[in-house]
């Protein structure tokens, strides 16, 4: 059993590899998915408290260890991508249970059914799963002079109709991202 | 209280900065301890199963998540290190003090609470915790070529030595380190 899951440890390895488009607090390189996935995880249990309805938090973090993994084979795909490949949610899926695969029958089909419940976003604990994961986006830009937001000249309005879901899973977390995009627009970050 | 948790998440994003000895499975780069804390937190969720004692995984997962957090301040120290500062242990607690008390006192106290308890390794979690920790860099040098050990010439009885107490929070994972030594010793990646 556990060489089964050491090679998924060591298949999951990979993930240091996937680049995002945020860079880490004032540096220029952007960061990877599995530094990405220790923040979401830190930031879901400090966060726990705001979510709009009682979770299971140690559902929560086991959703957002493994919320990446696809990214793997699939790359990581910007949140305000114009074009997105129809295929995408099948290829990840695909990818999902390929690298789950390494793992025991019990576990793979543990995290499976986790990653189908962060995708669905209909229980509280994938619902607030995706508003902390949403945030980190906000809270990294903010404290980057617009990040991504200047790069892809994105809109206060853009910004917000994307993010809206966020307020299922918090109000607090949807709350101070309003902020953080009103705040964006007044510095010029964020276009009207 | 939320902008409290904010400025914490804000401060701890320096983790991602922090140089490990170690590299990522076929990369040049060093790993960084953000990127480490995401890995241990899955290996943690995927080896519980050989936990010595019983264990509540989620306290386990909190501990892994700001285990390394005084390395923004401190450093990461090779576990091998031949001098190590006899003031470290107290440096480590300041930092760790320092960027926890962001965070609304109740957390801040249930943090430093569960950092002490990990630095003290006497619980069932602690040692599970360490178990894992010590575990990841065993899996990066074996499919490193020998990574670290080759680099600082490490023998086979320094490393087993240095990591005993692995034994403690699971016999299992003590076994397959016992293992990759002996295989790493046949391939001269550590010295007899």
């Amino acid at each position: 059993m556990i060489n089964q899951q050491i090679s998924f440890l060591t298949a999951a390895d990979a993930l240091k590899t996937v680049e995002r488009q945020t860079s880490p607090i004032g540096l220029t390189r952007k960061e990877n998915s599995a530094e990405h996935s220790w923040q979401v995880i830190l930031a879901a249990t400090v966060l726990a408290p705001h979510s709009a309805e009682p979770i299971d938090l140690l559902r929560v973090i086991k959703m957002l260890s493994i919320h990446d993994l696809p990214e793997i084979e699939c790359g990581d795909v910007f949140h305000y991508a114009k074009d997105q490949d129809p295929d995408l949610p099948a290829r990840e899926l695909d990818a999902t249970k390929r690298i789950l695969s390494h793992l025991p029958i019990d576990q793979a089909q543990e995290f499976l059914a986790l990653w189908q419940e962060f995708e669905a976003r209909e229980t509280p604990e994938a619902k607030f799963a995706h508003a902390v994961d949403r945030l980190m986006a906000f809270i990294m830009n903010q404290n980057n002079q617009g990040g991504t937001w200047v790069e892809h000249q994105l809109t206060a309005a853009q910004v917000l109709d994307k993010n809206s879901h966020v307020a299922e899973g918090s109000s607090a977390i949807f709350e101070l991202i309003q902020q953080i995009v009103a705040n964006a627009a007044r510095k010029g970050w964020l276009s009207e």
